[in-house]
This record gives C-alpha cells, structure tokens and sequence, in this order.
C-alpha cells in the first residue's frame, strides 16, 4: 500500500522550464528578465546578510506590507506577502476549496494551478480559451466553482484581457475571482482597483519578472482585509525570510528602476514580434516579457525548439494539443533577440 | 456565506512567539541563537547578492542537497530541501494525510502540528506525554494515524527520546513517522539512522537554531527515495531561494562553527539549570537551546512571565492546562542568563 493520498499517487509534479548548467545558452524560456535587479536592492540584501539572520523574520513581513500598500493605494491590512506568487495562490486554494468541489480556470493557462488543485483534492474544472485568448466568462461563471483562478496578462498567450471584463467576472460568481498578475508591470493597464472594490477579488503580484528577483522568492495578494485574514491562517509561520523581506522592500521602493527595465523589454518585445512576423509567425498580441508565436504551416514547432536547443538556445515547448504548433519566447536583451532572430532565419529560409 | 473553507473560518492560526522591537529586549522567548551564523555561510551570502539573482532558483536545490547527503551519510536522492522545516512539515502533511482520515502527535509539543491538520482537513489526534515525557508509544501506534509527528528532542519540555524506541515506534506504526530533530545538534544523539533504515520515517532538520540562521529559512528532509519523491510532488516549484541555498550550503560545509556555538549553549544550559535549582525550580532534563521549568508552588508562571517581561525579558508562557505552571527559557549568553536569574531571585527571594 502507498503512504501517499490516493491522487498524490497519481499525480506528477509541476515542472519548472529546463535550467541548464550556467553561461552556456541563452536563455528565453522561463520569462526571467534580462536585466538585472535594483542596486539598491542588492544593496539592501548585502546589509541585511548579517548577525540578525539568526533571528526569526517578522512573521507579518510588516515593512513589506506597508510599501505594498503604498505603492498599490491600499492599506497594509489588503497585504499579504509571500514566498513568491506561488505561495500566494498555495495559500488561496488552501484556504478556500474544499475537497470534492470545483477549482476553476481558463487553458492554456499556467499549469501550476492544476496540480496545486489536485494536491488539495479539489475537482479542477477547465475552460477552454478561445483561439484569441478573450475571455470565456460564462463559462468560467457556469462552473460554479469556489474559486476561479485567471492569470493577467496570460501565461503563455501574454494576451491581456480588459479589467471592466474581469469586474463583470467578479461579479457574476459566486466563489472568489483570483486575479494572477505576475506579468502586469509589463502591460499598459491591471486589475489593482478589482482588489479593493470587490469582497471576492484577489490580485497576486510577483517581484520574479518585472522587478528581476526571480532568484529571492517574493509576491505579494492584496484583497479585502477579511480575505487577507482568511488566508494569513494557512500560511507557514515564517514564510518570508529576512533577505527577502529587505530585498523586496527596496526593490518596490526603487521602482523606477524596474520601469526603466520593462520600457527597454517592450521595446525589443517588438522588435521580435516584428522579425517574427517578417518571417511569417504568427504573434500573439502580448502584454508580457514573452511572445506566444506560432511557425508558419511548413514548420514543425517541436523540431525548432530542438533545433534552437542543439545551437544553444531556450525557448519554451508545449507538447500540448494547444500549443504543440507554438513556441513561448521569453524577451531577452536586444543581442539575444538578434541572435535568436539569426537562428531562425537561418533555419527557416535557407532550408 | 464565508468564501473560506468551514475549518479555516473556524480556526485561529498558529501564534509564533512575541517579536519585540530591536534592541529593548533580552529575548529569550523565541530559541533564537544567541551566537552570529559562520562567518563563510554570511559571506557565501553576500557572494549572492548580484545580478543572478534575476535567475529563478533551482527547483532542487541540488548543491544543498549533495551537501546534506555527505553530512548525513545519504545519498542527495534521500534529501530534500524546504523554505525553513515548517515548509516540509507541510509537505508531509499535504501528500500523505487524507482528508478526514488520523494524523496524530504526542502532546504538549509544537503547535503547528495541529493547524497543519486541522488546515489540511485531517482528523487530529493527539496522546498526553507523561509527565516525564517519556514516549506514549503503544498509544500513538493504537491511533492507526497515517501520518505521526514526533519531535524529538521536544518542545516546549526540551527532553529527548531514545532512538532505539522511536525505531520500535517506526515498526509498530501503519503509517509515516516523522522526526522533527529541529532541535538535534543540541543532543547527544539523534534519530538520523532511522529514516536511512526504515521505508516509513522521514527526519527534518532546520538551520534555525543550531545554524543561527532563523531569519535565513532553511529546513531539509531525510528519508528513503520513495518518500522523497512523493514528497517533492507537492512542494512549492521554486520553495528555496538563491540566497537560502548559498547561505545553507556554506553554513553546512562549516560544520565546526555551529559545533562551537552549540558547545557554549550547552555550557550555559548547564548554568541555567543550576541557578534555576538553587531556587527549587523544577527543571526537565534538556537535550535543546532552552529549558522547560516550573517555578516553586507559591510563584505562579504566568505572573512570573508578566514580571520578567515588565523587566525587558522575553521568555516563553504557554496558558494552556500542561504548561500554565511552567515558564519555557531560551538557553542565551552567559549574560543573558545571568541577567535572568538575577531578575528571578530579586522577584522571588526577595518577596
């Protein structure tokens, strides 16, 4: 007999994108941001590697907390902080979803929120996005689930729905509307005031992609101060270290930083979509750090992706019945989108 | 009608110990490490600190456990690494207990134990330890639990059981023994073989106290390959940050430093125990950074703890019906102790 639950069992884990061995590829497959952090974050971390790391962190993160709350015109009480986003929406279906009753989300979406639904024992209910990406409303609402689950921009279509729809989602259902906004630094509008005009809306943020700290490990949920309470039940007592707790804070404090950085992502954002469509991709409008892109017919999505890998380059590969014809391209710096540009001309056109 | 799940709404969170502002206190409340983590692991730490951190983490943080391993006579497939040991003690209860079926722990131990059920949707169940504290081992196998959690040494009572009855436990029981040597380095000995010998014992670990790296979040399981696996299917993606990696792998590879500090915490335990016996308090016999004593009849605990507080130090009261007459103290400096005890005899002998 297993010791495991019946559906951990069955189930296999999440997998991260593939991280090769340091300095050998370039590397535009897993949405990290080319750039790197602030320097006075970096110089807040290095400050905070001393003699105090061997006290617990604040369990509340309450520094966190209220530059959060600053930067978003909420108060510290709509804050939660954790490690990383994915704590963050760990926590809500934790607290939320009963066994046996529907979790919800649209697909292709990111494919951590179904096996985090199956380790709680949750029915996880799809719905399936159309072929732009709009969103598929009443169906998300028709499932009738606890909680429903809509990444922001979307991840890999990096296609921006409207918030007025995403308020008219919130308000049709009758469970809690998670809102995942871990790419919305990169989109020309978000879904922050849902947060705070809703009781049922939750917005998670993430400093991994916009603000260059994929590395610390921090995110953050504001919503209703009763949802915030509701969910600080669940989360582990520590959750948030000390270095992640200082790093974040002067991170969100320089955030001019982090828009310079997102400007310089969006204008070499075009520069690919226009060398790809130069190529006849077709190009997902994206509102993210990454370009769903899809090959023209005579080629075969699976065999780029292992072309580009052989000449050392990563791009993310779906061997799915949506995406099995795409390829997700993470926004690298201008060089390696030449390069990358490069690779598939000379791949694509002189075959 | 509440958005969360009926357990959660019912339940209050785990409490952690009082975090006072820096510096006003003598804290002996939260078994904090007096001494400064190893001067490498710090360094290590700030090596860290740089652009890399753009970079997600390791999903398996394979440096750390190819250390752990060497460490503990393992192979890196026995090991996996958590966001602190409460990030595993998650884990465990997650994969392995069902809902409504037992998991069960001796008590008076760490109170996390029952939230993580109770939020997992477990039956909890809990066995009286003895007044010695001795092992209720027939009581906690009659439980048929799925998953039994003990700590070992214990806490809040600082007393140890010996590995010989935790291997018989490991036989009698249906299910998983969980070990949690938070507090081992402070031992003479410890349960390590057993989750190396047994397919159903898992041994964490934490940094927290004998690494002096509590504000650094960095725990490690121990145990066969099968459980490991099961285990890591339900982990965060990226639970261990670049920089909780670099600190623990250094902090790890210098052993020596956290031998020395734990040898002086010793020292001072020893000299804790006997200032706290020339005033006939009783004291449980401890294997950790703190001890658990009862002061004489005519001091009652709780007022003794509001006493020392008003004096600016921090020890740890449990109001709860075992530990109301007991007084739980960090195992400090020598000054601090001396502090301590001098407050003690100007509250108690000069009454």
């Amino acid at each position: 007999m297993s010791v495991f639950r019946p559906e951990i069992e069955e189930m296999e884990g999440y997998t991260p994108g593939f991280q090769p061995p340091e300095g050998e590829y370039i590397k535009l497959n897993t949405n990290e941001n080319p750039y790197p952090p602030s320097p006075s974050a970096l110089d807040a971390l290095r400050n905070a590697c001393g003699e105090d790391l061997r006290k617990y962190p604040d369990p509340m993160t309450a520094e966190c907390r209220r530059v959060v709350a600053e930067r978003e015109g909420a108060r510290p009480q709509n804050v939660l902080c954790g490690n990383g986003s994915d704590d963050l929406l760990n926590m809500a279906i934790r607290a939320i979803c009963p066994e046996d009753q529907a979790v919800a989300y649209p697909r292709p979406s990111y494919s951590l929120y179904s096996v985090l639904g199956r380790i709680r024992g949750a029915r996880v209910e799809t719905v399936e996005f159309p072929d732009d990406y709009s969103l598929p409303r009443r169906e998300l609402a028709r499932t009738g689930a606890r909680l429903v689950l809509v990444p922001n921009p979307n991840s890999p279509s990096g296609t921006m729905l409207p918030p007025a729809e995403m308020g008219r989602l919130a308000e049709e259902l009758e469970g809690v509307l998670l809102i995942d906004e871990a790419y919305a630094d990169f989109a020309d509008t978000d879904c922050m005031a849902l947060a705070l005009r809703h009781e049922n809306v939750i917005v998670t943020r993430s400093l991994s992609k916009s603000y260059s700290l994929a590395g610390l490990r921090f995110g953050y949920a504001v919503a209703s101060e009763r949802l915030i309470e509701g969910l600080a039940k669940v989360k582990d007592s520590y959750n948030v270290s000390r270095l992640a707790a200082a790093g974040a804070a002067a991170a969100l404090r320089d955030d001019e930083w982090m828009k310079k950085n997102v400007q310089q992502v969006r204008r070499t954002r075009e520069r690919l979509v226009e060398g790809l469509h130069e190529m006849d991709f077709h190009c997902w409008p994206s509102s993210t750090n990454f370009v769903l892109t899809r090959p023209p017919e005579e080629w075969n999505a699976g065999e780029l992706h292992e072309e580009l890998f052989g000449r050392k380059i990563l791009v993310r590969y779906f061997d799915t019945p949506r995406l099995r014809d795409c390829l997700r391209i993470t926004v690298g710096t201008d060089e390696e989108i030449d390069a990358l540009l490069d690779e598939l001309r000379d791949i694509c056109l002189t075959a």
